[in-house]
C-alpha cells in the first residue's frame, strides 16, 4: 500500500461502525431517509405540527417579513450580547399574557427551552421524577442536570408519590408533557401539581401540543387553571400551532432570572432569528384576539372538532388534542403503511422506536383546523384501502432502541 | 392562616433556594440581566458575531422574504416528517459544496448540532477526549453521549495523546473547537488531525467562528487541507459569519447517516425555519463568489485585517480570528467597563464565569468587515478613557461557577 492509501484505510477503519450500526437498523426496519418536500405539494398534510395553519396564515407572513426588514436575518449573537432586540421582548410579554402567566423567556427551540428548564432547575441536590413518556428534549434536560432521576410509569401518579416521598435530597421537581406527543392524551394537571404541591416540589410541565389546541388556544396548563402558580414551570415551542421556530418557558420571575443567569441552552446560543420571532407574536396575536371568538368557533376548538372527524375516519377512538395514533405495531409495517398512502396522496407521520416503545411502531395523524369534510372521506378510503393490502405483512420485530 | 395563604406559602417555599441563589451570584458580580436593542441603533456592534455583516446584507434579506413567501413561517415538522424543504436540502449542499466536505445536515442551532455530533458518535463504548476550552454545547454532548470522558487543558496534544494511549474501550473521539470563542486563537487542526488517526480516532471540530473568516471563507478545517477526510467531523454554525440562525455538521455519508438516524437533536426537533434556511443559503452563495476576489481583498480576509487594527486599538494582541479578548480579570470590573463603553456608544462583549475561568473576566471584542478607521479611532480613545477611570475597583472576586 501506499502511504496515501494506508491513510485512506485508516480512516475508513474509523467509521467501521458506523456501517455495521447502520446495517442492523436496516435489519430491524429501522432506517430512515429524508425526502423534500417541494413547494405549493398537492398531498393532503396529516403529519404536520401546524394545527392551525399559521404556518401559511397570510398575517404570520408579513410579520416575518417585516422582523426580517427591521431585525435582520439574525440575532446576530447571544441574548445576553446583541441577541435580544425589542422584539424578542415584546414576543415574551405576548407569550406570559396569552397564557397568563408573569414572565417568560424565549428560546431558539423547543428542544432548547426544555433543556434549560429540567438542566438549571434540577441539580445534585434535587430529585427529578420524570414521567416514562415524556420527550426526549425533557430526557435529556434530566441527563444534563446532573440531578438524581426516577422515571415513573406513564401517567402513573401513584408512582411518581412514592418516588417523591422516598427522596433523600432537599429539592425535587415533577417533570411532565401535558399532551403526550406520541398518544395525544392530557394528563390530569390538576392532580399532578397537587402532588407536586404535596411534596414542595416545582412541576415543569411541556406543553408543546396544548397551545392553540387546548383551553380556547391559551392551552392545557391555563384549561386546568394552574397559570400563575408559583410552584409551575411550563415549557412550550413556537414551531407546532404558532407555525413558527422557537420555544419558551414561562414561569414566576425568579425562575426565568434563574435561567436567564444559568441555563447553558440560553447563555450559550444565538438568540432566535427575528423572522421566527416575529411569525410566532402575530401567531400569538391571532390566537389572543381568536379567544374572543364566540364558543365552539375559534381556532382551538375547530381544530379539536377536526381531530375528533380524523380519528372517526381512520377508525380509531378521539385523543384529547390534534395528535390521532394508528396502532400498527411492527416498524417496518407501519413504515410501509406511510409509504403507501404517500403515494396515494397522504402524508402520515410515522413513529417508529425509539421514538415509541418497541413493537408500538404507529402512524401518527394529526389535525389542522382547516381540514375538510371530502379531505377526511378522501382519506378515510385510502387508509382503509391501503390496510386491506398486504403491507410487510410478516416485518422483523425490532429488538433494539437505535 | 386561610387554605389560600397556605397555599401560597407552600408554592413560594418551592422557590425559596432560587432567591438565595441569585443572591449569591450578585454578591458575585455575576448577574446579568438582558437589554433589548432598539432597531437601528447608532451604537457601533464591537459584540455580535455577525463577522461579515451579512446579518444585513440586501441579498440576505431578499433570500429570508422569499423563503417566507414560498415555503412559510415554519418548517412544520421535524426533519423526518414534514420538516425537509428542498431549500433544507440545497442549503446542505452548498454548504458540502463551500467546504469541500461530501455531506452536510442542518439543525436548528449550532448547539444543537454540536449535541448531535458528540452525543451520537460517542457512547459508553467510545472514550471522548474534549478540549478544556471546548464550547458549552460540546461539553453538553459529552455529558448527553454516556461515554466516558478525558477532559485535556486547553489546547494540550500531549496530553490528549496521553488520554487516547490509556483507553480501554474499542472506540474514541478528539473533540476540539477550531477557534476557542473566548481567545479567538486557532488550534494546530493538522497535528490534532494526525493525533486522531495515530490512535483510530474520530476528530469532531467545531469551526463557529471560522467559517467565513478562515480559509479565504471556507474556513479553519479547509485551510488546514482537512476537507473531505473521512475521519474528520467537522460542526458549525449558521448563526455568526453566515448572519442567519441554524447549525450544521459536515462529514462522510456515513457519518450524517447515522445522525440522521440516531442523533436525538435532529430526530425530536422541529426543522429549521425557512426564513434561516433562506438566508443561510444566500450567505453561503455570497462566501461562494468572494472565493474568487483576488488575494487580501475578499470578505475572510478583509474582517481578519479589521481585527488585527481592532486588536491594536485596544492595545492587545492580535488572534487569529475576529474575536479580540481584552483580559480584565474581576467580573465586576468587566461588567463596569462594558456599560461604561456602551454609555459612551460602544457595544462590547463582557465573558463571566461560566463562561471563561474564575479570575478571567474580560472584555470580547469581535470586529466586522465592515468597520472603518473612524470607527476604530472613536473606539480606541473611549476604551483609553473608560479605563482611565477607576471602575469597580476592588471588586468582590467570584468564587464559584453559577
Ligand atoms: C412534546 C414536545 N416537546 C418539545 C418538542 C421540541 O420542540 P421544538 O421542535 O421546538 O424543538 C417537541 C417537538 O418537536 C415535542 O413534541
Ligand atoms: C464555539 C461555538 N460553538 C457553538 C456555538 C453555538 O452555535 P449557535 O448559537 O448556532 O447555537 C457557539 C455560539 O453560540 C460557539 O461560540
Amino acid at each position: 500500500m501506499t502511504g496515501a492509501e494506508i491513510h485512506a484505510a485508516q480512516a475508513a477503519g474509523a467509521l467501521t461502525w458506523l456501517h455495521e450500526a447502520a446495517a442492523a437498523r436496516a435489519k430491524a426496519g429501522l432506517s430512515r431517509t429524508l425526502t423534500p418536500r417541494a413547494p405549493r405539494s398537492t398531498v393532503l398534510d396529516l403529519a404536520s405540527n401546524d394545527y392551525l395553519g399559521l404556518s401559511a396564515d397570510p398575517r404570520v407572513l408579513a410579520a416575518a417579513v417585516a422582523a426580517v426588514r427591521e431585525w435582520g436575518a439574525g440575532a446576530t449573537g447571544s441574548r445576553l450580547v446583541t441577541g435580544t432586540t425589542e422584539l424578542h421582548a415584546e414576543l415574551e410579554t405576548a407569550l406570559a399574557d396569552l397564557v397568563g402567566v408573569p414572565s417568560a423567556l424565549v428560546f431558539s427551540s423547543g428542544f432548547m427551552a426544555n433543556l434549560a428548564a429540567v438542566a438549571a432547575l434540577g441539580g445534585p441536590d434535587c430529585l427529578v421524577v420524570s414521567d416514562a413518556g415524556n420527550h426526549a428534549s425533557l430526557v435529556d434536560g434530566c441527563r444534563l442536570s446532573r440531578s438524581p432521576v426516577a422515571v415513573t410509569p406513564h401517567g402513573d401518579l401513584a408512582a411518581a408519590d412514592r418516588a417523591l416521598g422516598g427522596r433523600v435530597v432537599p429539592r425535587a421537581l415533577v417533570v411532565i408533557d401535558a399532551i403526550g406527543s406520541a398518544d395525544g392524551m392530557l394528563l390530569p394537571l390538576a392532580a399532578w401539581h397537587a402532588l407536586a404541591r404535596r411534596h414542595g416540589a416545582l412541576l415543569v410541565v411541556d406543553d408543546a401540543h396544548g397551545l392553540g389546541v387546548r383551553g380556547n388556544g391559551a392551552g392545557s396548563v391555563a384549561e386546568a387553571g394552574l397559570a400563575g402558580e408559583d410552584d409551575v414551570v411550563l415549557t412550550l415551542t413556537l414551531s407546532k400551532a404558532l407555525g413558527s421556530q422557537g420555544g419558551a418557558v414561562l414561569g414566576a420571575p425568579a425562575v426565568i432570572r434563574h435561567l436567564v443567569e444559568t441555563a447553558r441552552s440560553f447563555i450559550f446560543d444565538t438568540g432566535l432569528n427575528p423572522a421566527a420571532a416575529g411569525a410566532a407574536l402575530a401567531a400569538v396575536r391571532i390566537l389572543a384576539a381568536d379567544m374572543a371568538a364566540p364558543a365552539g368557533s375559534g381556532l382551538a376548538d375547530s381544530v379539536l372538532a377536526r381531530a375528533a372527524d380524523l380519528a372517526a375516519a381512520a377508525g380509531v377512538p378521539a385523543t384529547d388534542s390534534a395528535v390521532v395514533p394508528v396502532l400498527i405495531g411492527a416498524a417496518a409495517q407501519a413504515h410501509a403503511l406511510s409509504v403507501a398512502l404517500l403515494e396515494r396522496g397522504f402524508r402520515v407521520g410515522c413513529f417508529r422506536p425509539p421514538s415509541v416503545p418497541v413493537g408500538t411502531a404507529r402512524l401518527r395523524l394529526t389535525a389542522r383546523s382547516t381540514l375538510t369534510a371530502a379531505d377526511l372521506e378522501r382519506f378515510r378510503t385510502a387508509l382503509a384501502s391501503t390496510r386491506a393490502v398486504a403491507v410487510g405483512g410478516s416485518a422483523p420485530e425490532e429488538g433494539q432502541r437505535a
